[in-house]
Formats: structure tokens, C-alpha cells, sequence
């Protein structure tokens, strides 16, 4: 079951003035859910997306990248669960840009003002005949109050939909900014995971919104790993509609691109770490802290070695502190001039390891207590500078294997 | 259960002349198992080592890389189970040279003519003195035909023994070489797996013998995957004595030196893969064959992205031919400029995708009937040039899980 996160109240989710979300059931693997979904921002609106660096994306990522390259206004995201169009070659490309006209059709666009989305099952093919079908529907049930129906819309193998809403207070206009997500198994995301959606009412220059949206994802849906495997159709995509009528943003070193910033990150961080507390098998909730690295990337890169590790991952699942593994995974990540002798480790708040052993205050009970809870911090202190960075994932159970064994039977 | 791993036949195995071994249940972690081997070589013998590129190495590592370079012959191994003697820090490393003092003692040598293994857990302090009351029992058990015993004693959560003998014809003379190592998990040997120890009476001259050892590891045990966890003790020791009476074998270009190579590389491929037939929870003995590389290392590296997939690895358990989550590897393992359009895929004998999708011809019985058995390969090729390689793999099952939540236990 996922690790301390309920399903999304939707009375807790607050509408983006200018964005309004349909939901049908077009049976595109199996009947009756909820698995296609349209995104309408209205005009005026900005978008920011950024997408898998998997060489093998699928279909609907190449389609997204082609119509942002357009410099056409973005009006509409058609999203379908149940099969990913990728590995599915020429036609899985006629069939995304398919959707997109089919959309464009309906709302009165253009077929490059659609972006579309896939998730679920690779290599096979679209039924792209049932979206299609499907699109009527979803248009008759658009509103803005649908959030937590299309959270649900997005999910595959989740077990809980994911949606958060914030608001900030920026030149005296009050900001809302709402989002939704969804995960659960081909979880390492880079540059973003398959879906996360984030709509602002903000005023925001084009320029600021795509940095905005590389920086938020830096340090929310890229530091998270369920398993390691980077899918074929992350993406996350930021809408901006400008209906909450504050001055417009456009610097990236002002105090309001910084308050804008600070809240779509809690939003897209709530998001990432949603994910990962429905992790596919989670039973534990594990945030890396990497510090005194020489450069950021190094951090990262000691944080998600750890986090992919099946060995710690494991010893997690049993609340074993079998922390050996955590010290062997440190001295994999590939720093070669690592000295292991200033690393230290604590686990909770306990010190584990310095000198390159095993610290004199530590006790194996410490380690069983530090061991049980649902949510564990371990921190790593490299002791080569000052950069830091934050990793989250979540434990290795037989749920996983069974969950991923099972898939799609 | 192991697949398609049967114990050595004690009888199968071959005596090298110049090479004796001596085993003692030491009760280093646990009583009455054995866990304590001595390996003596004859005066005159030569050896050559690589070991991990783990930057936590273990203090046996260290003091092997000191002995090593202090150019000493070496005339013999120390190897315990039980305890890694890794993430110690100093004290490690005083009981590791502490162990080869009193093994050089025992056999009237000098200290930096004795290497020094440890393999199990890691960060616990090595019991030394267990270890050095235990020296004078092997040291009585040493004779040249105790191969299988030797084998038994390093084995930690490995199932099956791993031991190989075979001769060549070298000049005349027959030459012989047989192995041993063992495995199970944190297996991902980068240089060599812990431990590996192959001997042949063999003359060949010290830079070719250490050549041959990285020519051999490169394309055995370095090639090799359980779980993408590199161990902090993988060491792979070839020891040569000289007692065949051949021509001293000196270059590496020579008809003889390929000869000695293939012979060495074929023991050491079939512990290699004995390591991963014996892999934690291992059901599956998958390979995984890559070819059509701008690059032998571009190969390696799409192998070994396969190979650590949970993903790929549970669908393997499961038998389910979800091949869209290999092509989704093929995309993540770091190739920039990969042209997914360009990729072949075959399961068994069957293509699976081309032209960047599903081939037309494959069908789902195809892949069904693939899956099915216990030994299954995988070809892929990457259409950028003429290098290859080929990495051996196990699936991810539920006793992988449980083995490695229990292993302390």
C-alpha cells in the first residue's frame, strides 16, 4: 500500500481560471475506466514542457516536440492510459498526430495546437479509432473543476490518483497553481515523469515559464527513482493561462519569479514524492540527503546509486540495517577520486559511518530503531565541498516483483 | 534453485602441480561450516590480480594491492567467508595484514607474500583472531587434489560449488588450468568477482600472465550481472606455476599465448556464468548479445542497461514477453545519437522490432514459446557499426527479494 499518502479531496483542488479538463471511458485497453483525458487552456495561455531523454520516446513525445517547435499557441493536451504508443514506429506517429487533429477538430484548433500523451503498455499499438471516439465525450465533460477525475484519468498501475494544490500572494494577486501526476513502475524520470501536469492562473513571460518548469523539474520529478528504468514518455508540462491578472513575470532573478518558483516546486515536489510513496511494492518512503560534494552532479549521482541499488533497497523492505550495502553503493557511484576515509553516514539521526568504518557510537539497536519507520532520511556527507542535492525513492518488496511480473496478464 | 548448475565433480577436477590447498572450519560468523581456505603456491610460480573498482574497497583489497607492488613473490592466498572485512576503516586493514603475518608465519615466508580475501558482510569488525587460530588447521589439510573442498569453503549465499578444470596442448606439453569462485549477489564485477582463483602449471612470463588476467576478466566475469551492485572485495587472482615444463610463454601476440588465453577464458567464462546460474533467486540463465556497435564499450554498455532492468528482469521471471520494456532500455543506456530506427531485436530466433517498432512478422505465440525456457538470448542489434558484446544475466524473482531481506538473518 502506498507510504502515508491519501487520495486527493477534491474540494482541496482549486480550479486554474482559463484551464478546464474533460474525462471519458473509451475502453482504450479495457473497459470501463476512465482513461482519456482533455487539457483545454484558453487563449493567451503559456506552456512549458520538457520530456524523456529515453532515445526510444515514444510517439507522442516526438509529436509534442514537433508542435512546441511550431511556436504555435498551445491550446489543448489529449492524454490517454492503457497503451504508450512507443516502440510502435511510423504508425504510432500517424496515429498521435491523429489525436491531435481529432482534437483540433473538436475544439475549433489547429492539429499542432494539441499535444498528446500516452501511457501504459510499450509496443503495442493505439487503438487510435476508439480515441478517437472517445473525443466527444471528453469535450461534453469539460469544466474547470475537474481535477481530481482527470488525476484519476492519468493512473495505470497507481493505486492512489495524485493532485495538490497551492497558492501565493505575488504583486498583491493571489496565485493558484494545481497539478496532477502519476507513476508508479519505469520510474527514474529525466527529464520529467509520465504525466505530471501543472496549470497557473499566473502572467508569466514564455522565457521565464521554460526555465521555470527545467528548474522545478530538476529538483522534483529528476530526483526520484521507483526502479531505475527512465520510460519512453515522461513528460511534464506547465500551463500559465495569465487569468489571475498580476503584472507579468519575465525576469528568472526577480522576487516574483523566485515566489512563483517556490510555489510550483512545492506542487511539483508534493507530485514527485506522491509517486514514489505509490512506488509499485512500496512499504517505505526513503529520502537521500547528499552533502559536502564537489559539484551537484556528483551528489545526484551518489543519491541515485543508493537508490538503485536492489541490495539497500531490499535490506529496506526489512528493516534490516544491513548499511554495509549503503557504503558499497557510495563507492560505485563512479567519483574516482573519493576518499573514502572522510565519508560519513547517518541514518536518522544517528552516525553510522566515518573514517572509513563503522562510527565507535554506533549500535545495531540504534540501526533497528532508525529502521522501522515508514519514512527514513539517510544522509551522506562526502566531505569534498559544498553542493548538496535530495533523492527520493522507496523500498524493493516482493509486491514489486509481483506487481511487475503480473503486469500485463 | 540453481539453473542448469549441478555441483563439480571432485573427480573432474584437475591438480596443478605447484599449487596446494587446506581448508578449516574457523567459525568466523557461524560454527561448524567451512570457512577458512589456504591456497599455497610453489616456489617460482607467478601471479597476476584485478580487483574492484568499488572506491569503498575492502581492506584485503588494499593490502593486495600493496603485496602486489612490492613485486615479493607472491606464495600464497588467505581467503575467509563469513565477514568482508569492508567499511572497517584502519582496523580492517591492521587485521588484514595481521592474517597474511600469521599465514607467512605458518608457511616460513614473508608477510607481503600473502594475499589476503575476505567475503559476507560488510561494515562488521573481522573475528582475527578466529581467523589466525584456524591457520594451523588448513595449513595440515593442504595437498594439491582439495579443489572441491576449496570451492565449498568461499562459498556465502551461493547454492552450488563453482569449480572447472580443462586442458590444452601448448608446444607439446599439456597444459593444465582449473578454477574456482563463487558469487550469488552483489554481482556486478567490475574488475572481477569476489573471488575468483584460477591456477595453471602453465610458464609464462609476468607481463603476459597479467595481460592474460585482464583479457580474461574483461570477457567473464566483468560481464556478468546478478543485480548491478559491484561488491567492495571482487578479486580474480590466475596464478601460473610453471611445473608443465612448456617454453616460457612471453608475448602476447604469439600462437601459444592465444592458446593459454582461450583455455584460461573458457574456465573462467564457465565460472562466470556459474555465478550467474547460481545468481540470488535466479530462474532464468538469459544472455544478452549485442552487436552492430560504433563501439565495444557502447555494446556493454546497452547490455548491461538490460541487464539491470527490474523491468525486463521480472517480465523474465514471469515469462511474459513485455519486450517493449527491452527497447525502452536499449533508449536509457546513454547512446545520444542512437537511431532507434536502425535497432533490431530478437528473442531467440524470432525478431521482435525493427524500423523503430514491432516487426510485422512476430506474433505473440512467438514470444510466448521464447520465454519459456530457462536459458534464453537476447540479440540486439544497434546498426552503427562492427564491435560487439555479450553480458550474462539471471531474472529478478521473489526469493531475490527474500534472500536479500533475510541475508543477515
Amino acid at each position: 500500500m502506498p507510504v502515508h499518502l491519501d487520495p486527493p479531496k477534491p474540494e482541496a483542488l482549486l480550479s486554474i481560471s482559463g484551464v478546464r479538463l474533460g474525462i471519458a471511458k473509451a475502453g482504450i485497453r479495457k473497459p470501463n475506466r476512465k482513461d482519456l483525458l482533455i487539457v483545454e487552456v484558453a487563449e493567451g495561455g503559456r506552456l512549458a514542457g520538457v520530456f524523456t531523454q529515453n532515445r526510444y520516446c515514444a510517439a507522442p513525445v516526438i509529436v509534442c516536440r514537433e508542435h512546441l517547435a511550431t511556436k504555435s499557441e498551445i491550446r489543448a493536451l489529449v492524454i490517454n492510459t492503457g497503451v504508450a504508443n512507443a516502440g510502435t514506429g511510423e504508425t504510432g506517429l500517424a496515429n498521435a498526430r491523429a489525436s491531435c487533429g481529432a482534437v483540433a477538430e473538436a475544439l475549433g484548433l489547429k492539429a499542432d495546437q494539441v499535444l498528446p500523451f500516452s501511457t501504459g503498455v510499450i509496443m503495442e499499438p493505439l487503438p487510435v479509432d476508439r480515441l478517437i471516439a472517445g473525443i466527444p465525450a471528453c469535450v461534453a465533460d469539460l469544466k474547470p473543476d475537474n481535477w481530481a477525475a482527470a488525476a484519476e484519468a492519468i493512473m495505470t498501475t497507481d493505486i492512489v490518483a495524485k493532485a495538490v494544490s497551492r497558492q501565493v500572494v505575488i504583486d498583491g494577486f493571489t496565485i493558484t497553481v494545481t497539478g496532477i501526476a502519476k507513476g508508479a513502475g519505469m520510474i527514474q524520470p529525466n527529464m520529467a515523469t509520465m504525466l505530471g501536469f501543472i496549470a497557473t492562473d499566473a502572467t508569466v513571460g514564455g522565457e521565464a515559464l521554460a526555465h521555470l518548469t527545467r528548474y522545478v523539474a530538476e529538483r522534483s520529478f529528476n530526483v526520484i527513482t521507483v526502479d531505475g528504468d527512465t520510460s519512453t514518455n515522461d513528460s511534464l508540462v506547465i500551463a500559465a493561462t495569465g487569468h489571475a491578472g498580476n503584472p507579468r513575470i519575465i525576469g528568472e532573478g526577480t522576487a516574483e519569479f523566485a515566489r512563483l518558483c517556490e510555489a510550483v516546486l512545492e506542487v511539483a515536489q508534493i507530485l514527485a514524492q506522491a509517486i514514489v510513496r505509490d512506488g509499485e511494492g512500496a512499504t517505505k518512503f526513503i529520502t537521500i540527503a547528499v552533502d559536502g560534494g564537489a559539484t551537484r552532479a556528483e551528489c545526484l549521482a551518489v543519491g541515485k546509486r543508493i537508490a538503485h541499488s536492489p541490495l539497500v533497497k531490499t535490506a529496506f523492505f526489512a528493516s534490516d540495517p544491513n548499511l554495509g550495502r549503503i557504503l558499497a553503493a557510495v563507492g560505485n557511484a563512479g567519483i574516482a577520486d573519493l576518499d573514502p576515509t572522510k565519508v560519513t553516514l547517518h541514518l536518522g539521526e544517528f552516525l553510522v559511518a566515518e573514517r572509513g568504518g563503522r562510527a565507535a557510537s554506533y549500535t545495531e539497536e540504534q540501526g533497528k530503531a532508525a529502521m522501522k519507520p515508514a519514512e527514513i532520511t539517510i544522509r551522506v556527507g562526502l566531505g569534498r565541498g559544498d553542493e548538496s542535492a535530495t533523492v527520493w525513492t522507496c523500498d524493493f518488496s516482493y509486491d514489486y516483483v509481483k506487481i511487475n511480473a503480473d503486469y500485463r496478464s
